[in-house]
């Protein structure tokens, strides 16, 4: 399925709906002179010939750059996600940058984004991929902080499994210092995420109890490692017993088998008056179980709906079942029990770039500070986003899946093979001195956003 | 209404209820030797005789015990709490305070109490009242850390509004140097609600956007002074009119007078994007505007439902029409819009002193610092108790309503007249200069919450 040739130019404009600003020339129009001729005079004279000469020129080049991009083509499968060949330079807006992509990550969305579960997308044909990794290859006129060459990794609504990808610059962040494009793709989303459910809407504090669904998964391994940052919390995480072993290792205090014993039982038991905070990914009933395992001023931080998910199709039964326990609340209910239910989901806060980017720069000084590290499950070809959705939606990765290093440019019409399937997966182990060193947490010592300028 | 005698022995015992454990006599017997007579014989000796005349004396001295206490002797208007006088001295159990009330606070949920809204206390006959200030008198064998003569603060579910109050010594605080029993009566309830609410559920952080209904009551004072302890806060508050100058001087950035406008449309104006923190003690259709009315990440704290109440009876259609237009939200639209839903209710938190006591003692901190101070609207005897409701009810307070000074031993048989009404109110006029030191907020110097110990 690689190589199709596909209406890039059309992808182009699918890609470019989500920017609400006038499409802008990033190239200023050379200034008029005051003896300027008229358009048919200048064609005649030789400076015009050359200037025609020139134009042609970058016509034919602008036609040779192509580059290859995954398309969803329709809702379903995981065959319904295509590696097709998009022709032409993409315009870049004044505060656009063009990113020659390194590396992106897979996140569960994308996953409800094939079935067409995902509501902040446009229909089909469209290019998913919500975060990447790679090199700015070009800015736009009004684009001051970011550079030709940076190695940036991007956040965007969409649009980031391909090679080449326009952004504005504001969705961009300038990787740290040893920190590779894999890595730098498997940041972004997860960690945003769970920084900003424990400690803006959780509220996370040392002594604190909280329950990590899916604790193998991106966010759950992004969860624990933030937990640890803040003294003497006990974490609760669920997986396959086959994981637990790697989780606890990660900082997990107590993990649970959710396949063959009940949750909530198991956390009763250690923490019989319930929990501070629960994250949420699955929806449906379990947000009711979670709703009732909290402790008075506890919080519940549903985040997804991951109990649709069943099959690689849409499972229609999946969905209403799901859509019939959705969990409903009544202020009242709330008010008795002193408790706070609260929703996330990044892709619905791309208006508030100036909050995320305060976010991803405390994660990026806790990266530094080696106190999280994005967990690296297996990298993979673009060609094989099939195998690797299947692996993430079978439950089968711990940590996180990146396509990687499989982005050649083809405007030198020198593509090279891809590689073959990479099956010796590179982990980045989770370093276990940190709890030794967990003694302040962000919210304490610095939090991102003690210094953030007025948002009125 | 004043003086009348009630079976003070059986509203003890309501009074009571509220704790499981078995009641022991707080005073140790003395140890029996080990040539002890049997009781027979023991009657038959002088020294017996001497026990038995002691204790003639004591049940005496029981009996003359009195003291008055307002007592709600059924659901309804404002003149169903009524002044009895309770005879004996209640019994301290091993872990109690005996406290000499001086002062006791007047909140909102007394309001809803007396119509029978409230429900989490015994059925009438009983003794309301949440907060009170006074001196302890006796402690029982057990209390290390109060001692007869504290000046002492108390919260409790109810039972506070007499002349003589038992409570378990984990509900005490010690009143600090400075403070008067006017102010630690008022300081209670309503400053624990807008800490809880504002640093915990609410997360409150510099250059944030607040909306405080009813900024002029007592939480809503509070709430206003504790916004004003962290940076560049704007506090939008809803009070009549007349009210504006004085909240406007205590921190209120854009007092709204919700009766002539739509204070929606008027946040709208100065805060397009909506709000991050809203407390919201109406309740029905104003907790939908309240959601509405949320940034992304804002939260909805709800802890109360004041519309219910319309005239001093239970109001059917008021309840009825409050219960139809109680807010219910999905979890869906809370993940869509990336906000919180919290519901806070001091009342039903007594079995959390523990964290309580860590939020008082960071209230009681900042008013040392001078950071904040209750606001006394009035002071009234236990006799104007019904008064003073029907001020609070129809919201023609500043601040808190306080019972003071009327409390006179009546087991010395000499008691006074009660006061004339004490129309002269002494304020508590809000320090103006509190913006120039509002550079830093507990949640950054010093979390409540900091130091605390295992919660698991």
């Amino acid at each position: 399925m690689s190589g199709e040739d596909a209406p890039a130019q059309e992808q182009n404009a699918v890609d470019q709906k989500q920017e609400t600003k006038p499409a802008e020339e990033p190239k200023p129009e050379p200034p008029k002179t005051e003896s300027a001729p008229d358009a048919a005079e200048a064609a005649a004279t030789p400076a015009a010939a050359a200037a025609t000469a020139e134009g042609k020129a970058a016509e034919e080049e602008e036609e040779a750059f192509a580059y290859r991009a995954l398309v969803l083509t329709g809702y379903g499968g995981y065959d319904k996600v295509k590696l097709q060949v998009k022709k032409g330079r993409p315009a870049l807006k004044a505060d656009d940058v063009l990113v020659r992509v390194k590396a992106c990550g897979l996140n569960f969305a994308d996953l409800m984004a094939r079935q067409g579960l995902y509501d902040r997308l446009p229909s089909p044909p469209f290019t998913p991929g919500m975060e990447c990794s790679g090199l700015v290859e070009a800015v736009g006129e009004e684009v001051t902080d970011r550079k030709v060459g940076d190695k940036v990794m991007v956040l965007n609504r969409f649009g980031l499994w391909q090679e080449v990808a326009v952004v504005p610059a504001s969705h961009t962040f300038l990787i740290p210092e040893g920190m590779g494009f894999e890595e730098a793709a498997a940041l972004p989303v997860n960690y945003i995420t769970a920084y900003m459910m424990l400690f803006d809407f959780g509220n996370l504090r040392p002594n604190q109890s909280v329950l990590v669904h899916a604790a193998a998964g991106g966010v759950g391994i992004a969860a624990t490692q933030l937990c640890k940052t803040v003294k003497d919390v006990t974490v609760f995480g669920t997986a396959s017993a086959s994981k637990h072993e790697t989780i606890g290792e990660g900082g997990v205090t107590h993990p649970i088998d959710y396949r063959t014993k009940d949750y909530v039982e198991e956390v009763r038991k250690i923490s019989p008056k319930g929990l501070d905070i629960i994250l949420d990914p699955l929806g449906g009933s379990d947000t009711h179980k979670a709703y009732n395992l909290l402790k008075p001023m506890g919080k519940l931080i549903t985040y997804g709906t991951s109990n649709m998910l069943a099959g690689q199709k849409k499972n229609l039964l999946a969905v209403a079942k799901n859509w019939y326990h959705q969990f409903s609340i009544h202020t009242l209910s709330l008010i008795q029990g002193n408790k706070s239910v609260c929703g996330f989901h990044l892709g619905y806060l791309d208006g508030e770039m100036e909050l995320i980017t305060q976010v991803m720069n405390t994660v990026l000084d806790l990266y530094k500070q080696g106190k999280v590290k994005p967990r690296i499950d297996s990298t993979w070809h673009l060609e094989q986003v099939g195998d690797a959705m299947r692996k993430m939606q079978e439950r089968n990765n711990i940590g996180k899946l990146v396509s990687s290093e499989t982005f050649v440019p083809t405007s030198t019409r020198s593509r090279k093979e891809p590689r073959r399937f990479k099956d010796s997966y590179f982990f980045s182990p989770i370093r276990n001195d940190r709890d030794e060193e967990a003694v302040e947490g962000p919210w304490r010592t610095k939090n991102c956003w003690q210094e953030a300028p007025a948002a009125n």
